[in-house]
């Protein structure tokens, strides 16, 4: 049996998400993972060292990690006093390879080889840029950290973002799209985890020529300031924008319906039709696999209900196999 | 073949050089090492953290590790700069076990599986203590960090060492020097890495009753305030006095001529006699094996001469095994 080459597009917690579900399946992995986040643990090392920015890709390289539970559960481990207060472990052992090794890709290659992952993860470029936000007054502010707790940018809302200095994407990433049966986008934060990747010059070339199809995994919920009101066909049209040409051939939703009052928290905070919706359901160019993918609700004692609306890991790797064999065959 | 069971006593960089020697030979080895460490990267995060010293273990698990040399060298790796400048990655690699798995017995548990090594590393203690040094004016400087650099200690010397609180040494030390067939205490500087493990209750007492032959590797060189003057003699007599027995079988010794301008350095620094001499040659108790011991120079075009006087890996491991097929069998 063919076993495909799945690409994966994306960083943070909806990559680990994606990641940790697929590693299951017989399927050669690569985990293209954004390179803007500054904010946090990331954001100090970043300034302090000098170096690029190692969360996101510790998110995928634990999540694709076959070492123990114990190790893995130290790249995640946070330290809560002293001067190492809020470094996540993991991101401090990235800098360190980094360092080491001179460049990011080859810490990430030997941090790959410790913790004895299954496929690949690289980061979508090798250099350092930052990410600049151009608001709907044509003001820019610097710094991906700002996209979630800036009231400018929720108030005001964003045009478009863009990495300065511009730079080009990493050859790795270019070849493995090549050739690559199957494309996943996101899941992520739309403007701080997906759009970065299609910044780096050469990926949106990449995806126009690749004979792979390409799923996007849509958003489920949207963000005040950056993405108010983004339905279905919104998302699509917008990657679709990215990469200069109508590609995406299957995009992945749920259809599981969501707790009221937990609607009701996140229209409160993030504005009305902060749960992603589809527009209508006439003929596309593109299909639609619509199935539960939600996180259940984890109840307990101190945990009544569901506080977040998040991607299961394992609904959702089982629905993009099912959507591959119905793409790829 | 029987495997023998080698139990070693030690700390720093000594036990580092003994233990990577050894682990190149068909023995099972138990590393017992010192907690005093106060200073540097350690004596921050026992500080910040509340754990306890992560500096002397790291050195004998990163020894005994047969894991790839990238993590072994990462195990090693010091930050330059920021607010990790000066920490040792495996300092903080072994702080987060600490608190991942709520005992520094745990957590170097832990990381002995990470970094696969052969035998056992042991911390002589489980408990948080803090090296008390007693001059011989009878004031008391708290802090393992100045038996180097504080000139009071340097001029007026050492009466005695403790630690306080005064703890039990941990059980797993203590069974394993039971169930020794060789103990080998050494190398290491005398008060910083050697005595503090005899401090730990139950070492001594199980020094006494254990079948095991004793070796203990001599000191190459002595220090100012601490162990002025100290001969080959005076260590064993020293050592036997910790252990409240004349336990010790055996001394290695080196007796290999040291470049006369080295000892020149040694002497300005640590006062004459730097140099460890034997006293005479009658007969003694224990046997005395002389051979070359020292870390042949390293010239090059930056360093043209040998610049410290320390014990070379493959010269003591051969020595020890040598003595222990004289005195084992």
């Amino acid at each position: 049996m063919k076993k495909y080459n799945i690409v994966t597009i994306g960083g943070g917690t909806g990559s680990f998400t994606l990641l940790s579900g697929l590693k299951k399946y017989p399927v050669n992995i690569s985990a293209i993972v954004s390179m803007a986040d500054d904010g946090g643990s990331t954001g100090r090392l970043r300034d302090e060292l000098g170096v690029l920015p190692p969360g996101d890709v510790r998110q995928c390289l634990v999540a694709l990690s076959e070492e123990s539970k114990t190790l893995r559960e130290l790249m995640s481990y946070r330290f809560e006093n002293g001067g190492l207060e809020g470094h996540s472990f993991g991101n401090i052992f990235l800098s360190a390879l980094e360092k080491m090794e001179k460049s990011f890709s080859g810490g990430v290659k030997e941090a790959a080889k410790i913790l004895r992952i299954k496929g690949e993860v690289i980061p979508v470029i090798d250099g350092n840029v930052r990410m600049h936000i151009k608001l709907n007054n044509d003001k820019i502010i610097v710094g991906e950290n700002n996209l979630d707790k800036n009231e400018e940018i929720r108030k005001i809302g964003i045009k478009e973002i863009f990495l300065q200095p511009s730079v080009f994407a990493n050859k790795e990433a270019i070849k493995k799209i090549k050739e690559a049966d199957l494309v996943i986008i996101g899941p992520g934060d739309y403007f701080g985890s997906i759009v970065p990747n299609f910044l780096a010059r050469g990926i949106p070339k990449s995806l126009r020529e690749t004979k792979a199809k390409i799923i996007y995994v849509c958003n489920l919920t949207n963000k005040k300031g950056q993405t108010d009101n983004f339905s279905l066909e919104k998302y699509v049209e917008e990657i679709n924008k990215l990469i200069k040409k109508e590609r995406i051939d299957a995009v992945i939703f749920n259809n599981k319906k969501i707790n009221a009052s937990l609607i009701k928290r996140y229209e409160k905070r993030e504005g009305k039709n902060s749960v992603v919706k589809i527009e209508n359901k006439k003929v596309k160019n593109y299909k639609i696999l619509q199935v539960d993918l939600v996180n259940g609700a984890k109840k307990g004692l101190l945990c009544k209900e569901q506080s977040f609306i998040r991607h299961d890991s394992v609904k959702l790797a089982r629905a993009i196999m099912e959507l591959q064999s119905f793409l790829c065959n």
